[in-house]
C-alpha cells in the first residue's frame, strides 16, 4: 500500500510517563528519500505519553525514517514507507514562482483569491462548518484566520477554548498546550484542505485588548508556541504562515518580529510561505525570512500604477491583504460597495499583485463576516470567482505589468501570449488596438495576430470581438494594428480587454 | 588663526621617490578632537612624491592629527589646528533626518530641488562654468553629474582627459590616475560648493558604449578607483555619492553592486549620502549601505498616491531622480511640457518625496542640456525655484503625507502646523475646508485656527484667503470647519492650498 503524495505521514510514539515540557523538542525524525534527499522534522507532544511526528512527502518513491531524542523511549525508531501518486486535486504546498507569483509543489500555478474570517477558528458549529462551505462556494482558494482569538469591536463571541493551560499565577503556561484546542486547529486546517482552500494561519494578532492575555507572552514564550505550532501544522500541505495581523499595533521593537520571523523560517521543515501583515507601518518585506509581501494600505488599489511599485521595491509577490471591505459599517475600512471592491481587485490584478476579500455587513448578532464567518451577503464574491476563473486561464505563473516603467494603459500580461487591459469602473465608448512593448520576455513582432475579448467584470460576460488584429507597427514602446477599426465598447461598464495571440 | 568649520583641512606630505601604487593606501591620518572624538582619514597620491590628506571638520575647537604609513617618509607626522565658525552660508554635509528627509550637519534642513547634467565635468570652458551659473540662477541646490564620460545618443563632445593612464596593453591602468583629471574634478566640486550646490557624484555609469572602456574595469580595479575617489573627494562637504546611474543596464550580478556599495560606506570617513540609480529594475534600497532611495520610474509621479509607497517600502528618503525631462526629443523620456514636469514635482512633493530636474531640448550642436549643460530654455526651472522657496518655509525636516493609509486628498504636511494640498493640474472652482487627521505627530483639536493661501504653482503667486478657519469637528480621520464658506478658486489652474495654523 502506498501513501499519497502531499498527504500527511503521521508517526506516533509513546514517550516518558512524565511529559517532556514543550519548550524542549521531544524528538525529531529524519526522512530519507531513495534518491538521497533528507528532511528532518520536529515532533511534538500530543498529551499523556503520546508524541507525534508529521511529515508531508513531496517525492514519490521509497522513504526511510529514523528518530532521535534525548528520551530513550522516543529514540532510535526506524521505519519505511512508499509514496505514490497524489490524491486527485492535491498539488502540494504553494511556493513563490517567477519572482512575483505562486505555484504548487507539483508545478500547478496558484492564483490567490482569498477570503478573511479572523475568528473563524473560535466559532462553534454549525457556523464553523458553514463558513468553510460559504468560502468554497464563493470560489475563494485561501482563507486568512487567527490562531489566537480576537476581542474588540464587532466581536460578539468569546471562546471558552484557549491554546494554553493557565499556571497558578493565572498566566498562560505555554509549556502546557490545551490539546483539544490544537486538535481543533488541525481539523480546521484539514477541513479547508478538503475543500481546496489554503489555510493562512495568522500566528499572532493585535486584538487581544486585555481579554485573553495572549499578547503579553514573553519573547521566549512566543518562541515555545511557535515551535509547537510549526511542529503540529507544518505537514499540512495547505498551510501559509502569517506571523501577525497588524503587527505594528503592538508596542514591540521591530527586532522582535525579525527574530520571530527568522525562527519561523528556521523551524519549518516544509518551507511554507511566510509573511507578516501591517496596520499603518509596512514591514521590511525584503528580509530573507519573508517569502511575499502581505500589505495593508487603503489607497494602494484605488488607482492605477500604485501597487506595482511595491513589487518593484520588494521583488517578491505582493498580496494586498486588506484593501477595505464590502459592507455597511460606518468605519472607513468597512463600507465599500461591491463594485468598488471588485474594481480594486482588478486594479491589483493588472498591477501584477493579488488581493484578499473581506465582508463587513453588520450581522443580526452585531458581528461581521470578517469576524465570525457564515454565509456571505455581498455582491463581490461572485465577481471575484469570475476573476479567479479568468486568472486560471492565464498561461504560466501569472500576470505582470508589461511596461512597468511607463504604460499609460497599465496593461498586464504574459509577453506575446496574453494581455489584460482594465479600463476602470467606466469604460469609454471605444478602444483602439494598441499593446505595450515591455522590456521583459518575448518581443512583439510585425505580423503577430491577436484576438480580443471584451470582459464585463461586473456582469461576468466574455464577448469575443469578431476578427483578428495584426500588428503593422512595432515601436520601441508600443505596437499598433493600423487599419483595424476601433472596437466599440459598452460604455460606462467596468471592462477588461483580453488580448490573446493566435496562430 | 582658526580654520573654518566644514572647510577642507588639507595636509601635504612628501613621500617616497618611487610612488606607492594606488591600490595600496599610502597613508592615513587620525584627527582627534579635544572632546575625544577621533576620525581616521585615508590619504592619496597626488603625483610625483606628493601625497595629500583631506579632512572636513564638523566640530569647532582644537584638533590634533597624527599620520600612519608603511612608508617612513609619510609616517609619524603630527600637528594641531583650531577650528572656528563656519564661513557664511556653509552648513556642512547633508545627512538623513526624520527618516524621509535631509538636514545639514549644522541642523539646517536641506530640501533637494536638483538638476542633472551628466557630462558636465567633461565640457570645456566657458560651458563648464556657464552651467554652474545657470544651475545656481535656476535655484537648484544639487547637481547630478558623472565622473566617467558618456557616449551614445545626443553626446556630441568626447573629452581628451580621462581618469587613468593606459598601460602597454591599451587598458586603463587604475593604479596611475591622471592627476589633471582628478584636480579638475576637485575644482568642479568646489565650484558647485561656492554656489551653494550639492555635488551628486555619479561614480559609475552605463553609457560607455565601448567608447572609453571604463565599464570594462574588473571588480578589483573598480575598488581601486573607488578608494582613490573617496580619499580625494570626501572632505568636500557638498559631496553626495551615487554609485551608478542606471546600474541595471550593465550586465553585472547584483552582488557586485552590493559589495561596491558596502565598500563605499566603509571607505568614506565623512559618511556622505549614498545611493544607486536604476534603469528599469529598482535596487534593494533597504540595504544598509544605501542612505536614500534614488529611483527612476516614469509613472511614479504621474498620479497621486504612487511615490509615497516607495517611502512606505524603504523607510528612507525617496529621490525621484529621473521623472522624464522637459524638452522636445522624440523619445518618451524627453518631451514633457514644463507644466507636466512642474506637476510631477508637486506630486512628488505631496508624496513626501523629492524629484530632480532635467532638460532635453535639442541644442544647436545636437546635444541636450542634460548631457552638456549651458543655459536652460525650459519653463520649469522658474517654477521649481518657486517650489523650493515654498519648501524652505516648511518648519522641521520636511513634508510627509499626513494620512498615508488613505487620504483621498493626499494632503502633505507637518501635523497641526502646516499642510499642503495639491489640487492637480486643473483645480476645481471651489474648495471646502477639510484636513486629514493622521496617525503621526500632533493631533488636531476642535478650536484650532488656520489660515489658507492659494498658491498658483505655474503663475507663481501666493494669495491669502481672507479670514481664518476654526475647527468645529475633529473625527477619527478628518477635521472640518463647519460654517466656513467654500473657498473660491481660479478654476483650471495648477493650485496648491497651504493651510497654516495660527494662534
Amino acid at each position: 500500500m502506498t501513501h499519497p503524495l502531499f498527504s500527511i505521514v503521521q508517526l506516533e510514539f509513546r514517550g516518558p510517563a512524565v511529559p517532556i515540557p514543550i519548550d524542549r523538542m521531544p524528538l525529531s525524525v529524519t526522512f530519507a528519500h531513495e534518491s538521497g534527499g533528507r528532511i528532518t522534522v520536529p515532533g511534538f507532544w500530543d498529551g499523556g505519553d503520546r508524541y507525534l511526528v508529521r511529515f508531508c512527502p513531496e517525492l514519490e518513491g521509497g522513504w526511510e525514517w529514523s528518530s532521535e531524542s534525548d528520551a530513550p523511549e522516543l529514540a532510535l525508531g526506524t521505519g519505511r514507507f512508499v509514496v505514490g501518486e497524489a490524491r486527485h486535486g492535491e498539488h502540494g504546498p504553494v511556493r513563490v514562482a517567477a519572482t512575483f507569483h505562486f505555484v504548487h509543489a507539483d508545478g500547478t500555478p496558484f492564483r490567490p483569491v482569498g477570503g478573511t474570517v479572523y475568528n473563524w477558528l473560535h466559532q462553534d458549529e454549525p457556523l464553523h462548518g458553514e463558513t468553510v462551505e460559504a468560502v468554497a462556494a464563493a470560489g475563494f482558494n485561501k482563507l486568512r484566520f487567527m490562531v489566537f482569538p480576537q476581542a474588540g469591536g464587532y466581536v460578539e463571541h468569546f471562546p471558552a477554548l484557549l491554546p494554553f493551560e493557565r499556571g497558578a499565577d493565572g498566566r498562560h503556561d505555554v509549556t502546557k498546550p490545551v490539546f483539544e484546542f490544537f486538535r481543533r486547529l488541525d481539523e480546521s486546517v484539514a477541513r479547508l484542505a478538503s475543500r481546496g482552500i489554503e489555510a493562512e494561519v495568522l500566528i499572532f494578532n493585535a486584538y487581544d485588548n486585555g481579554c485573553f492575555g495572549l499578547d503579553t507572552l514573553t519573547e521566549d514564550e512566543d518562541a515555545v508556541y511557535l515551535r509547537y505550532l510549526v511542529a503540529r501544522l507544518s505537514a499540512h500541505a495547505n498551510v501559509w504562515w502569517s506571523l501577525c495581523n497588524e503587527f505594528d499595533i503592538l508596542d514591540r521593537p521591530i527586532e522582535r518580529w525579525d527574530a520571530a520571523g527568522a525562527l519561523l523560517a528556521a523551524l519549518d521543515p516544509h518551507h511554507h510561505l511566510r509573511s507578516i501583515h501591517n496596520w499603518v507601518r509596512l514591514y521590511d518585506h525584503t528580509r530573507p525570512w519573508v517569502t511575499h509581501a502581505s500589505v495593508q494600505l487603503g489607497q494602494a488599489t484605488e488607482g492605477f500604477g500604485r501597487a506595482s511599485l511595491l513589487r518593484d521595491a520588494y521583488l517578491k509577490p505582493v498580496l494586498l491583504d486588506e484593501i477595505k471591505y464590502e459592507g455597511d459599517v460606518p468605519e472607513r475600512w468597512g463600507h465599500l460597495t461591491g463594485q468598488q471592491l471588485v474594481h480594486q481587485f482588478w486594479i491589483a490584478t493588472v498591477s501584477g499583485c493579488y488581493a484578499s476579500h473581506g465582508e463587513s455587513f453588520v450581522l443580526d448578532d452585531g458581528s461581521l463576516h470578517i469576524v465570525e464567518g457564515g454565509r456571505m451577503r455581498g455582491q463581490a464574491p461572485a465577481r471575484l470567482a469570475f476573476l479567479r476563473r479568468l486568472l486560471e486561464q492565464v498561461p504560466g505563473p501569472g500576470l505582470d505589468p508589461v511596461d512597468d516603467w511607463w504604460d499609460p494603459a497599465f496593461v498586464a500580461g504574459v509577453p506575446r501570449q496574453v494581455y489584460l487591459q482594465y479600463l476602470g469602473r467606466q469604460a469609454p465608448a471605444s478602444w483602439t488596438f494598441r499593446l505595450p512593448q515591455g522590456r521583459h520576455g518575448d518581443r512583439l513582432q510585425v505580423g503577430d495576430r491577436f484576438e480580443v475579448d471584451i470582459i464585463d467584470t461586473w456582469n461576468m460576460t466574455v464577448a469575443p470581438v469578431p476578427g483578428a488584429f495584426v500588428l503593422t507597427e512595432v515601436g520601441r514602446n508600443d505596437a499598433y494594428a493600423a487599419g483595424a477599426a476601433p472596437v466599440e465598447l459598452p460604455k460606462g461598464e467596468a471592462l477588461v480587454l483580453r488580448i490573446r495571440r493566435v496562430p
